[in-house]
């Protein structure tokens, strides 16, 4: 089992992914469609992707990434997020003129940052990469929004620990990998599928699980890109695609749809 | 009528306010939160706020902000999203080593960007604020990727237009104000409301609105912070709040969620 991510090491895709296999190895990749492929070229057996953050919403590119993909989601993992200032060891939080870490980061921890004076606020595009920027750059005063396991990585001191403004910060993983058939443990079921924009579409397609008291976890609507007034919608079940129940509520929602396709059947592992 | 924006002059949030009110004078302002401020405070009398991205999805942090405060939208807006790269005049594209933008703006560009060799790509907080960083700075070498209108302001050439990866890439705005009741014209109502996460919770929430034949233009679930297993749901309906069908629509979804909160009442104009 080789499990590859998006990031440097020291990335919270990189947490995730040992938190759903611990001591597996990892593969970094510098892009999400690097994942993929690596999935697919087989130089990976799995890998792992950020769907959804509690307080930022779902990750699109990644649900366009499934559904250009086949790769099967086959596990779920939720990972707390808690960001922490790093710095090289030495530098005083008073010291500190520059913080660099990912918008998203930089975003979730906005209170924290806008009560440090005179500090200059630098997006970058990884977490891990930003402590990578301090280790290895000249500045003394320059810290990184990061994990604490970012600051093992590359040898940086917490300045200060749990900076984000909302405690409850958490990111839901899907791990994708190509087996033949589903996983045992299957609980939840991940959906896509696409209706036009007309009063009832959406009560029509979500009747067949709400007749079945089959739950849903996640729903939302996304415009199809040049289909002016046709809606994807992303669905969460909480049962296996194999359970008797969804596979009529599937077959209703095939009946009231443009097209259906089936993401995953998978155990879901909750933080 | 003082409209008030996110960005530096040039932004696309300015271009939504003068599409939306030509030859209105404009506020900017650093932050979504003084957007809000600013109407509240009656600074401005409008504020206009990106909601939603075709290719990047819901601007998460506006809704919570239209949560937080108590000001109704009155006004939408559709602008097509056309990047451009700009330049000092006299920089050449194959001049061109360090290009700057907003991380979602060089998201979109992602395939323009990757056939630039050797240049480093920089995220910042604002189209128009790159621009201004090329206007600005020091480096002939330097592009931003903002819109044909940031080129204008701030005196750069366009190097390449439409560099975006889908050409039908476009942000839905609303416009925020202190009006005392429903606006003349209004099309369409935004509401939000919490449900507990059980078998067929949405589906009940919705009866209302599918049984009446009202049309839903959006739909999305977020989980709501501090609160496991609640959500919000966002909704879009194409009626006003003042119509007899979404009127009883309305108290059957208050029957069926913990609360509801209307949004605004307003008239939508599409791209």
């Amino acid at each position: 089992m080789l499990v590859a991510f998006q990031g440097e090491p020291g990335a919270y895709s990189e947490a995730a992914a040992l938190k759903y296999s611990p001591d597996t190895p990892v593969l970094p990749c510098p892009s999400f469609e690097e994942v993929f492929a690596a999935v697919d070229g087989g130089r990976a057996t799995h890998g792992i992707l950020p769907m959804e953050n509690s307080i930022g919403g779902s990750i699109h590119r990644n649900y366009d990434l499934l559904l250009e993909h086949e790769l099967p989601i086959v596990g779920e993992i939720e990972l707390r997020v808690d960001h922490c200032l790093l710095a090289l060891p030495g530098t005083a939080l008073a010291d500190v003129k520059v913080v660099y870490s990912h918008p998203q980061a930089l975003a979730q921890c906005e209170t924290a940052l806008a009560q440090m004076h005179d500090v200059e606020v630098v997006a970058v595009y990884d977490t891990a990469g930003a402590a990578k920027m301090v280790r290895e750059g000249a500045r003394r005063d320059a810290a990184a929004v990061a994990s604490r396991r970012a600051a093992e990585v590359f040898a940086l001191e917490v300045l200060r620990e749990s900076i984000q403004d909302y405690s409850d910060n958490i990111t839901r993983f899907c791990v994708i990998s190509k087996p033949p058939t589903e996983l045992a443990g299957a609980n939840k079921t991940s959906i896509v599928f696409a209706l036009h924009s007309k009063p009832g579409a959406l009560f029509k397609a979500l009747a067949g699980f709400a007749l079945r008291d089959i739950n849903l976890t996640k729903l939302e609507s996304r415009p199809l890109r040049g289909r002016p007034w046709e809606y994807a919608f992303y669905v969460d079940v909480e049962v296996p695609a194999s359970h008797p129940g969804c596979q009529r509520a599937l077959a209703d929602l095939a009946e009231f749809s443009h097209w259906v396709r089936i993401l995953g059947s998978y155990a879901s592992s909750k933080s």
